[in-house]
């Protein structure tokens, strides 16, 4: 998306008018849930654009459960956030400007520009985008990481054949969402796992899963017997916890389960609760399998083209929680772990 | 093995003199560790062989920790041991009376002939033996179902690179020995997990493993740290419990963990415990798969080809503990779980 043969500079020609940046630092690792006083909210001087640079008006900010991972401490995958730190997170942004080749003035951008008002970038690792395409909020949903992460974890690592039962908790978030229309897509059983009636009966009447478990009602198992009877061949799991536990005793023979995230355990203070029912991987010959989305960094055109595709197909819808209000952001992303979300959450700047 | 075209009936030239069976019976499910009121030792009149069957008088009992499985309820990869039935075990013997066209008397027989002197058998799912080619109780062990459950386990679901770094638990019992040993064999860094000074020192003199460390002798973690300064690309655990959570910390990306059996868990009273540390499937792109040697049936043959030349190379040494009489059954099988046995356990009946 990014051509390196048209070399020009776009020295801004509209400054911005707001002459101060916001963002939220994090303050301190939070233990459990993240609190307001883990959060700085600074206002600075917006920077000058160095050589090379480009200044983003970001619009949308992404919201997602792996953040939380990022403010701990420690090894991950990624580098934790450091303390005093803008906190990271995708967005997406116009270009206001530019001082690197690859970029101009009012280019739609995304990016992990992190939770603030504007970003400086070097233009590494940051994908030109067409709203004309499809609406902004949507790069940060079906078609960016979480679409990503649906298509390459359920497509190369939990490999559905037709006829095959695929089970997927977060049945309505942004993963899960298109995890499960993908799964109907390739010809499988989807039944859904979510919070509540409303998610439930969008995820059958809109998302046409053939069926969605709502967990707050009532324990989880004897709805997987009743909704899977050949068993459970692909498992996306996107919480962890007694979800993960009942799905396991659930397997059927050869089961694939793709592990992307394990919500009901960030906020732990304590241990990680462990799958106890996971001798079911051995009992079934059955595999669990992590994914990480940047591992398929390379083929995200791949992703990209079939998702936009199966979206102007009809085939794929997404929803999107947009919230508006930077400084909404430390109470707005403890929807995702209270569940309150309702589609992909996501932030509005308010500029 | 088998030849289905040499049709010939071998009525027993020598009838058994002992004119009675002796057998354990499962009397009760277990809770816990099996004790002495959960078995029947029963003596019976050796029955009449029926048209199709052969009598095999059974020489060595093999006690592995997958019987614990079989004595509980419930369904899993195979039905459990029922109330009154002999116990359920892998054995070797000889065959002395056949009504069977494919078996004649003085053919040595691998079979599930259960915890008794003498067994019926249809003929179904035997392979005969060559006493000339290895020692009988070898058959239990490196050229029996630990062998290949070591073989397809390591090769076919963990997948070895030379270079690569195995670590392997009850790295000198039946199927660990196998397992570290063909990782030698493939180029791999082998890193054992044994109980005790003496198991340690075994696994690298005479198993040419590179390391072993003594789960005894303190935390697992730092040792691995120390063995494995890579991580651990294939881990095959057959204990569960602590042990895995430690190599989970541990694992490279990508990793691949065969998950073969969980015998500190096969006695819990309570829930099995869950591998708090799985999320490392997900940091590290990791997967974790079962296996279950019956499903390589088919491709026995290979195994025991390999495994066999192997030996006669001596590239593959393998170590038995045998204990003799068939009323010390109920005690030798608690040696598995004190982890007493050094190398492959078996009963050697005595007649």
């Amino acid at each position: 998306m990014i051509s390196a043969t048209s070399y020009f500079i776009s020295l801004s020609r509209k400054k911005p008018m707001t002459t101060h940046n916001r963002a939220y630092q994090l303050a301190a690792r939070p233990v459990g849930l993240p609190k307001h006083s883990d959060w700085d909210y600074v206002e600075s001087t917006l920077p000058a654009t160095a050589d090379g640079q480009i200044l983003v008006k970001v619009l949308y900010i992404s919201l997602d459960p792996a953040m939380r991972g990022w403010m701990n401490e420690g090894k991950s995958y990624i580098p934790p956030v450091k303390i005093g730190e803008v906190m990271r997170a995708g967005a997406v942004g116009e270009v206001i400007e530019s001082r690197n080749p690859k970029f101009k003035a009012g280019d739609h951008v995304s990016g992990s520009f992190g939770v603030q008002a504007y970003a400086l970038s070097d233009g590494k690792d940051l994908h030109k985008i067409d709203p004309k395409l499809a609406p902004l909020p949507k790069y940060l949903n079906v078609l960016g990481m979480p679409g990503m992460t649906a298509y390459f974890g359920l497509l190369e690592v939990g490999q559905p054949k037709a006829g095959e039962t695929v089970v997927v908790s977060a049945a309505t978030g942004a993963v899960g969402q298109v995890v499960g229309q993908i799964a109907k897509i390739k010809g499988c059983r989807v039944v859904g796992i979510a919070g509540g009636p409303k998610k439930c009966v969008y995820a059958v009447n809109e998302l046409c899963y053939d069926a969605c478990i709502d967990y707050k009602a009532g324990p989880i198992y004897p709805a997987l017997v009743e909704h899977c009877p050949k068993g459970v061949d692909i498992y996306f799991d996107n919480v962890g916890g007694d979800i993960l536990d009942a799905v396991l005793a659930r397997l059927a023979l050869h089961a694939r389960v793709v592990i992307c995230g394990a919500i009901s355990q960030y906020n732990n203070t304590g241990d990680v609760r462990g799958p106890k029912n996971y001798l079911s991987l051995l009992v079934n010959r059955a595999r669990m399998q992590g994914i990480i989305v940047f591992d398929w960094a390379d083929r995200y055109g791949e992703g990209v083209r079939d998702l936009a595709q199966w979206m102007q197909q009809g085939k794929l819808k997404s929803r999107e929680d947009v919230v508006k209000g930077l400084k909404t952001f430390p109470d707005t992303l403890l929807k995702l772990f209270s569940g309150e979300n309702f589609g992909k959450l996501a932030i509005e700047v308010d500029h």
